[in-house]
Parts: structure tokens; C-alpha cells; sequence
């Protein structure tokens, strides 16, 4: 044990999230504004919070069933029809204890040692590790910037799928960027994936969360129920719930078995108290993710007016998801720079290198924060950016 | 996707519980005793949901520690110190989303395509399913009846392991034979273990749930913090807290930062309120413990005193765990029997050959239930037994 814990090489190589390392140099600082990860100041809704408390006492605190309790399931595939437009049959669906592990459990389905999966970046950096952690191997497709704009270049994403390629992984709305893909393109990716034999992972985590439409294109607008297509989602930002650990995986109805298994021997389920409060939230929350949206347009607002006043800083004001992205001419190492933003201005950001290839000299402000909140740590910031 | 998904050939070949299939094949009936998981039938007690909804209240829903609440883990020492003697740093612990969950994220951070794990069985079947999923292989060694009792040969252990040989995994006190090693029997696999470089992953449980002690020998009393011991626990069986999913594992130090990461790649996390309910558990639950120790002895009585009057039925009264693990003679297929005892007596059993080898010919009740509840179970056992 002198030279450290006897693991696999796989799992020593995983790097530490670069986020966290940020947090944890600067966590517990007094007066510290923490923007480095993808929650808000605002608390879980109290009409959720009593949902769930309700459940415990009504006796929801047994062991419960795999993919999900049945009034759930039932109630997310009514929520897709209504805020998407799209039926989803309840036999699709499985409920996971987050978005995290709806992607963790798909991975462990699908990925052996040697298979590549090709994974448009900047992205948040767990999808890489999730791979790596099942011996896959990553191949990052980035995105580039055209007039100030992010911009997929699909030939690109197509060449760099080879023989031994198992999988597309797009996030859109993506996290860091704001890039959201258009309907055309997600078609074109099904069709490629379908003739090549590809699963496709669409991780729409933040499709809610959109400024100049009701909802981000969907890639359930261009499949059908038997596509290998993997559908991510999560309480977690719409509904202000991060901390709950409560998401959903929609999957070819053939895929159902395999999630009952997979959840049984990861983590044997999630709360049903927790997926009762899950179910407030589809059946109450609406006002509640307008309210979300119009904030995270406050704060997209407050933020990038502030950052585009500064020569030195390059952003793009984002139409979705709750992240500015931005490069800082001269500014060097992002994860150094973050650091010294924590001493300088006590501000937490997450530095882009965190977010694999393009990110690096970029870093990652999130604005779900209130006014007043945002206001103060652009205060603080203007100095050291301008 | 004509024959069905297309996935991992090791995934695919995982076995789904039989436990699920008795409890698919029963489940809803009218009139049902489900005696088939490991949990009884008192909900989790009052003051450990107040604490969790008062967490709430108190803003513990955002992203949190990935290896745990601090005042969780420092609880977790003290509570070692107070009922086991044994001193554990607070660096050696990590919270888990269950004790599966501690399961899994080792079983991740070790097993390679290939190794080996020796696993004494019978055992719950999980385990087996969590090797598998990283492509390793599972040695099982069964226990043999001697005189009635169960009983591990070392020698037949120690030559299961071999070159490729990573792991040894024991279940002590067992789910579901009530086996429990002794003191004497750890400390010689501790120095095998040593000798070949083996991990030990020891499931420990059950350790509190025990009839004839305060508490079953553990293996942190033959071990140093330096070894490549890996001990599993949970609140779920003591607190009754099945439906709440939090367990915690104790390693090396060294492992601290590889379970850090590992949360984050798979749930990203437990809870803050769910954590919350955990410390309340260790601080006020000790008569909770007292009561549950009691209700089980007294189930085991009914259980036993019932099925020891049946020549066909041959069982031995634990002195640990909540289960009867009772063979029938002639009675043939495990799932068959469990199958039938469902249509005709509407009692709900696991079937022995979940459990791996040497549990097929065999049944396992969970007396965790109320002495009436399981009175009334085996009035309607024994015409079916007799």
C-alpha cells in the first residue's frame, strides 16, 4: 500500500473533476460567491419538499420497484407528451437516481473495453469518465466557434466515427457552451447512426431551459420507439432539485429488463419518497420552471451584459441552459485563473480545461444565481477581466 | 433491434433476480404476505424522517460532499468507536447511496475484464451481478452443513484462490444462511489475503442483528488501517431504513479520493437530507436497534419453532440476520416451490437458488415482521411443508 491504493489503471487515470478542485480550493472562504457548479441560490420548491415528507409518513420508505414507481412513470410520460408534444409509451421509461446515473447504468450496458464512443465538446466532464470507467475510449468531436457562434461540423462528427464506434454522445443543450443542435441535424445524426448501427445518447437535460423557444429541439422529435436512442433527463434544473438525485432515461421498450438489472445492482432503486416528491413537481411545477426560466434570463442578462463591456473577455450570449462561457485574452491556464479568481474576487468558477477539448481558456460562470448574487460577483470580477 | 436490444454480451447474460420473479410473480395479490425481501414491516421511525425534513427545510437540497456530510462521516467514527471498539478515521469512510451502491463502486474501482473473485455462498445474489458487470469472473465456495451447522472450510477457500484471483468476498452474518465467521477465521483470511496481495470486500451488514452477542466479529478487529480491506454497511437493515438507500464503506485512507471520484461518476452523491436522516439514526437509534435485535429474535422463534415441527423441513435457528434458510425434502425446484406457496398460501418466499451455489432445495423467509404477521404466515405454511 506504500505507493498508493492497489486499483485498476483505468480507475487511477481518471482525472479528478477540475471543477471540484476549484471548489474544494475555495470552498468554505468567507464571503465566497460559488458559481463553479450547475445549481442556483434557490431552494427546492416547499410543495416538493412537503410531497415527500408526506410520502415517509405514508409509508413510502420500503424498498420499491427497480425502474420506478408505476405513478411516476406514468406521470413523465404524460409530461412529455405535454411539454413536448411527443408520446412516449411508460414501458420506455425508467426512473434513476439522477441524470449522472441514468448515464452511468447506460454505459454499463452498452460500452466494453476497446469501444469508442464519439462525444461532441466542450462538455461536462462526468460523460468521459462514465466511458472510461467500462475501458471505452473516447473520441472528442469539438465544437467551433463561427461568428461567434458554436457550431457543429457534422462531416467532422461523422469521420470520426470508425469501426469501432458504439455510440454519439450530444448534449444540447449543452453544458458549458449554451450550444443547442437544430432539428435538421439531429435527423441527419439518426440517420447516420441507424445505417452505421450506432446508439445514439442524447443528454437534454437542460431542453427546459431555453430563451427564445418553449423547449429545445429534441431528438424523440426524429426517432421512433425502436431507434437506439437513450434519452437523459433530471429533476435537478428544472425544478431546482440538484441535491434530490432524481432523474429519468427514455430507451427502446426492449431496454426495460435491462434497466430493472442494472439499477438493482448499482443502487437497488431510488427513495420512493423521492420519486413522490419527483411527481409534485411534474404535476405543480410548471409556474415554478417559468419562474426558473425568466431568472436564468435575468441572470444570462446581468452576466453577459457585464462580460461583453470587457475587451479582453469573448462570450456568447447563450439561448439556453444556465452557463456563460467564456475566454479571457492573455489569461493562460483556466484552472490557475479560477484559482486566482477564488483569492482575488472570492468568486467560484469552473475552468474550461475541466470540459475537455476547446475548453481550455474558457471558464464557466453559472447565472441560475439571483440578480443581486450575480450583480455582486461581476462587481468583483470586472477587475481582474478587464 | 428485431432480437431485442443490442447490448453488452455480459450484461445480457445477467440473470435477473429470482427474488424479483417469486415477488413479480406475487406482488398485488390480495391478501399477500411478502415474507421474499430483507426488510420487515415497521416503517422507518419517526424522528429519522423529522430530521430529514427539517434537513430540507433547512436547505440541505443542493449538490453536497461527494464522499458524505462531514458530521456524517465523524459520526460514522464515533458510532465504530461506541459499538464495535474499533477505532476508524474519518478519512476511511465514504457514504453511500446503500451498501449495493458501496458494493458497486468497488467492485468498479477493482475488477478488470477477467479477474477473479472468490465469493463464499450461498449468498444474495447481487453480489455475483456486480462482478459480472465488470467483466469479472465469480469463484464461489459454498458453505457445508456439519452436524446442522453451517460451516466454511478454509482450505477449500484458500485453494479456490488463484493466480488470476483479485477478490475475496464474504457475507458475514450471511444473507441468507444467519452463517457468521468468527474471529479466529478472519484474522487467518486476513494473513492469506496479505500473503497473495488479495482485496478482502467484507459485507458486514448484519453485524448488529445478532442473538446470542452484542455484536458479530468483524473484520476491522483483525486488521490494520493499511490493509486492502474493503468493509460494507448500511442503515438499511438496522433503522429500518430499506427504501432510503445510504450505506457507507470503510477502506484504506487511500482510497478516499478513488470513491470520490467514483460517486461523482456514477449518482454524483447522496442526498444532504437523506444524510441528515442517517446521523439522526446513529445519535438517537440506538433503542430502535435494541427494539429491532428483539422483534427479530422473536420472529426467528415463530419461524423456527414452526418449521423444526416439520419432518419434511430441515432448518437451523440463526443466531444472526433476519432469514430462515429451511430445505424441504422432495420438494424439487426452488422457484417452483416459491411459485406455488405464492398461489396457495399467499406467503411470499425467496427461492434457494437466487442465492447461488449450494442454496438450490431451499426457501428464505425474512422474519423481520411482527410476531402476528408471521403467526398467520405460518398457518398457511405449514399445510404446504407438512
Amino acid at each position: 500500500m506504500t505507493s498508493g491504493p492497489d486499483i485498476r489503471p483505468a480507475i487511477s487515470a481518471l482525472p479528478a473533476s477540475l471543477i471540484g478542485v476549484v471548489a474544494n480550493y475555495g470552498r468554505g472562504r468567507d464571503g465566497m460567491i460559488p458559481l463553479w457548479f450547475g445549481e442556483g441560490d434557490v431552494p427546492t420548491p416547499g410543495f416538493i419538499m412537503d410531497a415527500a415528507y408526506q410520502a415517509m409518513r405514508e409509508g413510502h420508505v420500503f424498498y420499491t420497484w427497480q425502474r420506478g414507481l408505476p405513478e411516476l412513470r406514468e406521470a413523465l410520460s404524460t409530461y412529455h407528451q405535454r411539454t413536448y408534444g411527443v408520446p412516449v409509451g411508460v414501458d420506455r421509461i425508467t426512473v434513476t437516481g439522477s441524470g449522472m446515473a441514468a448515464i452511468a447504468l447506460s454505459m454499463q450496458s452498452l460500452i466494453d473495453a476497446g469501444d469508442e464512443v464519439v462525444v461532441v465538446s466542450p462538455v461536462w466532464p462526468n460523460v468521459f469518465a462514465s466511458i472510461k470507467i467500462m475501458g471505452g475510449v473516447v473520441r472528442q468531436v469539438p465544437l467551433a466557434l463561427e461568428n461567434g457562434r458554436w457550431h457543429l461540423d457534422l462531416g467532422r462528427l461523422f469521420e470520426a466515427c470508425g469501426p469501432r464506434t458504439r455510440m454519439i454522445f450530444i448534449n444540447s443543450p449543452c453544458n458549458p457552451t449554451g450550444w443547442t443542435i437544430g432539428t435538421e441535424d439531429q435527423r441527419r445524426i439518426m440517420e447516420f447512426a441507424r445505417e452505421r448501427g450506432l446508439w445514439v445518447m442524447a443528454d437534454e437535460v437542460y431542453s427546459r431551459l431555453v430563451f427564445n423557444a418553449d423547449r429545445a429541439p429534441s431528438f424523440l422529435d426524429v426517432s421512433e420507439p425502436v431507434d437506439k436512442l437513450l434519452v437523459i433527463n433530471s429533476f435537478s434544473k428544472n425544478w431546482a432539485m440538484t441535491g434530490w438525485r432524481l432523474g429519468w432515461v427514455i430507451a427502446p421498450a426492449g431496454m426495460g429488463p435491462i434497466f430493472e438489472k442494472m439499477t438493482q445492482f448499482n443502487t437497488s432503486g431510488v427513495a420512493g419518497f423521492i420519486q413522490k416528491a419527483g411527481l409534485a413537481a411534474l404535476e405543480q411545477g410548471e409556474p415554478f420552471v417559468a419562474e426558473m426560466v425568466e431568472r436564468c434570463r435575468t441572470g444570462r442578462d446581468i452576466v453577459c451584459g457585464a462580460l461583453e463591456s470587457l475587451p479582453r473577455v469573448r462570450v456568447q450570449r447563450p439561448d439556453a441552459a444556465f452557463y456563460a462561457f467564456f475566454s479571457v485574452e492573455g489569461a493562460g491556464d483556466s484552472l490557475e485563473l479560477a484559482k486566482r479568481i477564488v483569492d482575488e474576487a472570492l468568486v467560484g468558477l469552473a475552468p474550461g480545461a475541466a470540459f475537455g477539448e476547446g475548453g481550455e481558456g474558457y471558464l464557466r460562470l453559472c447565472f441560475a444565481s439571483s440578480p443581486e448574487c450575480l450583480t455582486q460577483a461581476m462587481d468583483r470580477l470586472i477587475p481582474i477581466l478587464r
